[in-house]
């Protein structure tokens, strides 16, 4: 197995430069005051496609030979990755196929297909949607991008907290959501190499917690019925993502889903800024108080913001 | 009457310069693409107290000599500007006195309550609320700022563009909202100085129009019983607003709240910022085409984006 590293994620800052938003890292005042720390917001839910997974999927496209980008690239998502790889392969002018369970919301499968990507159904299982990839893949020869278990994705994730880094220099600490953990392994590439004195700190939600479990066992324990609001961190991590973290992670810590959802709240109301459950994750942890952090200067990665304004959290 | 002037704008501008936040102007792909415009959106959205009504208010109280700002302030107001007003109160360390209907929001009220002012509640008539208001400052013999008919007010609100303007040169239009006037009024008085080419039009909704109305008959006709979904904008233009805005308005176009609610959406969901309908109107205006605007440079101001996340307008 190979472990992308930090030089990965500068070869992949110069790649998607031109393809990428620079998101802003935005404060808060009274976010400050409720947790008693310095708190710098990087605002990956301004991102194109709505959220840091389009760093991962044009690193992934673009870094595709002619011969290899000519077969196109194919998914499995009913998420953010879908949109991200579908956009990534517009932009390069390639064939994308994405695999969608048949109980997609609607909004999401019109924007992949506004993206111009191909969508194939499958059932809403785990065991089906690896099938039917399987299957689109031998048709057409398209190269798989896995969503967080991929060299160029993680190396094109860890452009985020190199942009924060820069933006906001000597923070003590760096939390971000954890799921299937690229954007988490991603920013432990770069910290460890870029800014040593931070501590990253990887926020899972209490009803998918694989990468707390399998940090203590020492292997992967994937999750058996995740269950959580936060639908981005359902995903269990995958061999690439957990030797990096292993690595280098300070700790990871489970928020609850009520913490998500006044977290989520909170931002939307002081910030005036529209996050996805799985973003607010990283305030959350901080209002739960498991780790005493006071008076610290505190990165929080934003990771998206494609929410159903039809079914919010407080309205359900 | 004495009627501001650009020069009230730039005092204005110095005055309430350690207090504001300078606010970003976003971009949205999406949205230019769906209106055939380039389009700026000055995010007020993201002032202090959550709208543009910092920055009148700040300039008002801080305008006081120290005489003056011992008496303190008093308003009445259900909506920004008492949020507005009672923090401007707070940072400078005077008393502010606020009659709001007591049938206002819970979170107005503790928002207020939270800035530290005295609220005396009346009934929800505008007749109780004057009359209130007269007895309060009888009584404590606080000063009356006046919502938007105030030349400080309008002053203060016409920091706004100029900071846009500065952010955005060169623009051919810049939409703005109208309610009372203030914003559209300070709006006008600093383009028409640094900006001459810039046309600027005010975003009435159809239910509280009494702007175009009064500007079609050349004097002031109220709005009777207005009914919008736009909260911030059901009063009527006052005498010193209206003056402005008959000598420099290029037009005032009015929008359904259909088109309202339609383009609030677009912006949760495609720039990912929280607006109110307020400021949602001003891409609204767009999105009906009662005016033929194409491949023009646009800014577009977001008055504010304080909205009850439990009564969202698509979920009513």
């Amino acid at each position: 197995m190979i472990l992308p590293d930090f030089n990965n994620v500068l070869d992949a800052k110069l790649r998607i430069e031109p393809y990428i938003h620079h998101t802003p890292v935005l404060t808060s005042s009274a976010l400050n005051e409720i947790t008693g720390n310095e708190l710098y917001f990087k605002c990956e839910n301004f991102q194109r496609a709505g959220a840091f997974k389009f760093r991962g999927a044009s690193n992934s496209v673009f870094a595709l030979d002619e011969t290899e980008a000519k077969r196109g690239v194919a998914t499995h998502s009913s998420g953010n990755h879908a949109q991200a790889l579908a956009l990534a392969a517009k932009i390069r002018g390639i064939p994308a196929f994405v695999v969608m369970p048949e109980n997609s919301k609607k909004v999401k499968i019109e924007a992949v297909r506004g993206y111009g990507s191909e969508i194939i159904f499958c059932k809403p299982t785990l065991s089906s949607r690896e099938e039917t990839l399987e299957k689109v893949v031998q048709e057409t020869n398209a190269i798989f991008i896995h969503p967080y278990n991929n060299p160029q994705v993680i190396a094109g994730q860890g452009t985020a907290a190199l942009e924060l880094i820069n933006q906001t220099p000597d923070l003590d600490y760096i939390i971000a959501p954890v799921g299937g953990g690229g954007l988490l392994s991603g920013t432990l590439l770069t910290v460890n190499s870029v800014s040593g004195n931070t501590k990253v700190i990887g926020a899972e939600p209490e009803g998918a917690d694989d990468a707390k479990r399998s940090l203590q066992r020492g292997e992967i324990v994937p999750s058996v019925n995740p269950n959580t609001i936060a639908d981005g961190l359902l995903t269990s991590l995958g061999s690439i993502t957990f030797e990096i973290i292993k690595k280098f992670i300070y700790d990871i810590i489970t928020v609850s889903d009520e913490a998500i959802i006044k977290a989520m709240r909170l931002i939307w109301e002081r910030m005036k800024i529209v996050v996805e459950p799985s973003s607010a994750i990283t305030l959350g942890l901080l209002l739960e108080n498991k780790i005493e952090l006071k008076n610290k200067k505190i990165g929080l990665i934003l990771s998206g913001g494609n929410v159903d304004l039809d079914h919010l959290p407080w309205n359900e």
